[in-house]
């Protein structure tokens, strides 16, 4: 069972150095280049995938359908969902990473950057960047989140792998992923049984698919999957990493 | 309920005036900016759709794409299905229409593009311009078409259209079908009981969306139903009805 991961390129906030979670912003130039490039990979690895799962936010669901054209598998049919989102970033939602560094010290701003349980403050709800008045989560009622830590993106995210992309592996398709650092951290964590202090210390780069080979207890056959190209994977993972920096 | 129909905006072998059919080719430069100025339509008109359905050609899905992006509707729900695809041109795929106008003559030319039930000559397996080796079209095996009349195309729509586009609609969504001229042509004579006959002289534009409201019996409440650009809409279906010219 193949299953592929791909964290969205580049989106314009990140650019910013934006809190971004459930704001829907668009890719940056250079995010659109990144998800040509993993279509790329995906294409002359051979590894064409049969069915896309992505998340409800459009940095996403483009950089899937940029790179599903790039490897012609655009026409592949898709399911998305909410449970694939990134992390909720609460009131830190719009906020840039360097003043909130800044402002509220290194230990507090790497604890809800990284910490497993400790979400930021809730939004404040009608505000710029709270979703409440978005279609799209109508269906959620009150229980929307209006903040996420690590541990919050697992529990609803599970649901989704068990009833949606786990009867696609089993099925034999080959699956594509295209979500969020968050929520594909959240994957990795259950699929690796990466510990919640571990996890932490885990960045994914954008743009560059993730191999996971599953044997048929939906274990991976080799721990932390593959990158398609592994040099630049290395890179990007140290990069992330200095965010805020 | 509401239904909005969409032709793919202009491919590279719309601007390169070639039959274009099963061959699956991108939008041109003009085509991206028609489709994008299709969703500003929808979003201008407040007429959102709830799901998508397209063909399995890219030249529809980018359209749904760029469209449902600028109308901030990308996160909805799509399928997809062989059965919106364009009509199969047959043998004539990869021709140019000029040419094949010159070499025929106005007749045969007029019959091939326009007549109901004359299909061109099938096109060889294996050459240029088949699908025969298509993944996409697995499925179909032996039966797949390889080429196609309007009749034909009515054939085989009509049970996507009950099966799939019928059932959205009846639960209230209001739904966009990303097609092509003569998968929507077959849809509009459904629609509006167009004869045999009067269906030849039906274009359908580029780019702009078509609303159609239904009565409960899924009739047309204004027949034909309404461009969301009128005066575009028939600037270019003059412009439709002179190719090859």
């Amino acid at each position: 069972m193949s299953l592929v991961l791909l964290r969205h390129g580049e989106s314009v906030w990140n650019a910013e150095n934006l809190f971004t979670g459930w704001v829907d912003v668009p890719l940056s130039e250079k995010g659109l280049a990144e998800a040509k490039r993993g279509g790329e990979l995906l294409k002359s690895a051979g590894l064409l995938p049969d069915v896309l799962h992505t998340s409800l936010l459009r940095r996403a669901i483009s950089t899937a359908n940029i790179a599903l054209d790039a490897a012609d598998r655009h026409w592949i049919p898709v399911r998305r969902d909410w449970r694939l989102n990134e992390r909720h970033y609460g009131a830190l939602q719009g906020k840039n990473k360097k003043q909130t560094l800044d402002e509220y010290g290194e230990e507090q701003f790497m604890l809800w950057r990284r910490s497993y349980d400790t979400p930021p403050p809730e939004i404040e709800l009608g505000s710029e960047f709270s979703q409440d008045a978005d279609p799209r989560y109508a269906d959620l009622g009150p229980t929307a989140p209006r903040t996420e830590c690590l541990k919050d993106v697992v529990t609803r995210l599970l649901p989704y792998w068990e009833s949606a992309i786990v009867p696609d592996l089993k099925a034999g398709k080959t699956v594509l992923v295209a979500a969020h650092g968050n929520s594909l951290r959240a994957l990795v964590k259950h699929l690796d049984g990466v510990s919640d202090d571990a996890i932490a210390k885990l960045n994914i780069p954008t743009g560059i698919p993730l191999r996971y080979d599953l044997d048929e207890n939906l274990r991976p056959v080799t721990p932390g999957g593959t990158y398609l190209d592994p040099d630049a994977a290395a890179d990007a993972i140290k990069a992330v990493a200095n965010q805020g920096r």
